[in-house]
């Protein structure tokens, strides 16, 4: 594809002569053909010494080189629209695999494609356009709208809905049991969980993560949610619009998060609170009461050589100690002072 | 059901009108035919104005309210029950699914129901009232007791031993390999793992969680334990019965948990280690030895808003220094005073 | 087994009768024909109880023990390779089982075994001696070498590699893309991971641990690597030879981990860092920048009574105070003292 045909699609500005270009990659490693983008300015002394066809650059950098090159104010989207148009996704092949069993009161459309040993339970609706790749279990009742992702290997539970352009990678399990227990007399009782899932349009979900139906209302994840994998969604949930969530994050049950916030990886997020929008949550964090202000909130215990560590976590041990012990010299300084 | 049937099975004191309920819900939201219940008085304002057909509350509540009502000392469990008996688990339907594959020697009762694309190993036994639901592999010499139910994509290796009326869910992987190496000279030589899972009866598994197999000996779950989503049980640890334990815990090899303890979310407990029955562990705490006594224990760091939290870092790095400055003043002090 | 045959075999030094032996076991359960091991010196007291036919003892014990015996520097590492003796790793079974799916360019060597239901995608190649267990999608492209032994429900994505001897466990998902996302005006645009997972020789991967393809480059797990269950492993990762990581470890895009390293259980790497060789990081901790020395990092926040650890939490966030309160002090004393 030419940089002009790029940039007649894109948008941008193009500078430099109008080459060909097949594929993305790094400055460092990039060669013949492909395109390379300078996001982080960390990395600007690569841009002269590229062997990429071409270069996304920002506005305003000044930088050693005069080769082809794409002006745009966020190289880093630039290149992401880049990178799709060069990269499209396979096309959908309508048909059902011969392996494949749809039940009979399943409705699954003439332009949906469906895998290998995959199995589609009754009343189940597969919309036109959707990929349900190999070995997939979709429940009765369950909806999956247009163009949506299903890869191999995931489980949709009964009367879950999936809305349009959602990517589910493999692994993932939608609407198994929330944890509702109630105590009698130290056995649990199990409450039935009688709530669906509900996902919007344009979510993405990561391998092996796991999103449980509700207890009574449902679970939801609205539109443009990006989950990376290995994420735990508890029962009752609502993970709001265009909130991302990294790897190993945990959501206990009914907490409710907002639009546009960031979780970063291994966070936990306790149960029946409530997250303001566009509220960023460290790595690593454990949230434990509610946020009401957009910001950035962290909470990280620091990492030392061992040694060193143990000894801060001796000191902590100490803390009402040595506070104690200040009170009782600044008492006595008092004293003095009188 | 009427009220008056629901007492008839389950206990409590009706009062007001002997409604039909046919479902639960949360008190903000049921409405006509569904019963709601008031366990924290926190929502004891929500009562008043609630839509439902029925409330269940506890005794001696102070709450303007004279519709249909069962009082109940433990509205909690009390809702549960009713939840059931609204709710009854789907019956199973005897038969194995035509696309299923038994293997010639193992064992499978005409009354359990074998879903689509499972594969029931050589030597494996499934008993009567048994749901192994589509996707799963049972192992070799796998044992299944009576009225267990097994959602689709579950992966039981050889020779492990599911107990009576176990709920395991989707992606759970039940004894694979325990993480036993031995160092020799930098390399890693397996070991072995030779042991198996024994899970006894009323357990629930959620979603993708991991029970590994023992190295020598057996892992075990115990009678009623309750395992939330993406739990991590390493080979040779013995949970002890009614313990629960939330989603995202990790607990390392050879651990014995006590009987009748709960285990917060993303809590990790080391290895070789006691914990004593009715132990409490908080969400994200580090269990770094063993806990002989019962009660809670907590480890949680706090989280603030960034700036205000990496200066709680810095400081944790000088609580040495800052206790040795202390220590200087004491020491000034005590000199001017003698 | 001959005990003389097993030290013909690994060495060692044979002492006492030489009996035969037929299984490993703990020195506390061991019983009649089976051979235990003495390594933590914490549990010598076990061996002058012991039923076990013979004991691996280490040199120079001092042990009240005149049984049948060998003795090995590191019994550990003896008893792992007398437990693979014991215990080889079933055979091959060549073959493709009659419910499998074969795409007709996928080349499947007549000496690999193919499980119930698998699906071998177009392209793809199997090795000798290889064995897919049952439920498993190897995606278009995929390479497996030989000997390498995926168990039930693994999914490989289109174009991935997988090494000689590899182990891959139940419910592991190799290839999935990585979260590679850039923002639009809050909106989240996907980026194409284009990369591939590359895996060496001798890796073992635990049960449900999951590793992202690259966005462009590749993931690269080197030669024997061992994975514990649950582990996320994301794009762009490099994970150095001979590296053994626990269980519920997540490690973020782009970090390099050394050689020789271990990552404790429940540890989190943030992205884009390196960890040098031979570094040890404990369990809990979270790294969240590069480590270019050897040597074992902690960041492990203590846990205690919920009362006493609340303070904690408390006093942490009041240690600015508090240091500010001793310069007080400090300068109090200095002013009286001039």
């Amino acid at each position: 594809m030419k940089l002009s045909e790029i940039v007649r699609q894109l948008g941008g500005q193009l500078a430099g002569e109008d080459v060909d270009v097949i594929q993305v990659a790094p400055l460092d490693i990039a060669t013949v053909g492909q395109i390379a983008f300078l996001s982080n300015r960390k990395y600007t002394s690569q841009v002269s010494t590229t062997k990429a066809a071409a270069v996304i650059l920002p506005e305003n950098v000044d930088v050693d080189y005069a080769g082809p090159r794409i002006i745009s104010a966020n190289p880093y989207l630039y290149f992401a629209k880049v990178s799709t148009l060069l990269n499209p996704i396979p096309e959908v092949k309508p048909g059902i695999h011969p392996t494949a069993y749809i039940a009979s009161t399943a409705k699954v459309s003439p332009l949906a494609e469906i895998g290998a040993f995959t199995s589609i339970e009754d009343g189940a609706v597969i919309a036109a356009g959707v990929v349900v790749a190999s070995h997939c279990h979709v429940g009765a009742n369950v909806v999956v709208q247009q163009q949506t992702r299903i890869k191999p290997n995931v489980t949709i539970y009964e009367g879950c809905q999936i809305g349009e352009r959602v990517i589910v990678h493999s692994g993932v399990v939608i609407g198994s049991d929330g944890f509702g227990i109630a105590n009698d007399q130290g056995r649990w009782v199990k409450i039935p969980q009688i709530g669906r899932v509900i996902i919007g349009n344009d979510v993405e979900i990561g391998a092996n993560s796991t999103i449980d139906r509700g207890a009574m209302a449902d679970t939801v994840i609205e539109d443009g949610v990006k989950l990376d994998n290995q994420i735990q969604v508890a029962h009752n949930v609502v993970i709001g619009a265009h909130t991302a969530i990294a790897g190993c994050v945990g959501i206990a049950g009914s907490a409710k998060i907002g639009k546009y916030c960031t979780i970063g990886g291994g966070a936990i997020v306790l149960g029946h609170l409530s997250i303001a929008d566009r509220v960023n949550i460290s790595a690593g964090t454990l949230i434990t009461k509610s946020i009401k202000k957009p910001g950035t909130y962290t909470g990280i215990f620091p990492f030392d050589e061992h040694d060193v560590s143990i000894k801060h976590a001796v000191q902590i041990r100490q803390l009402g100690r040595l506070a104690d012990r200040v009170a009782v010299v600044e008492k006595l300084i008092k004293q003095e002072k009188s």
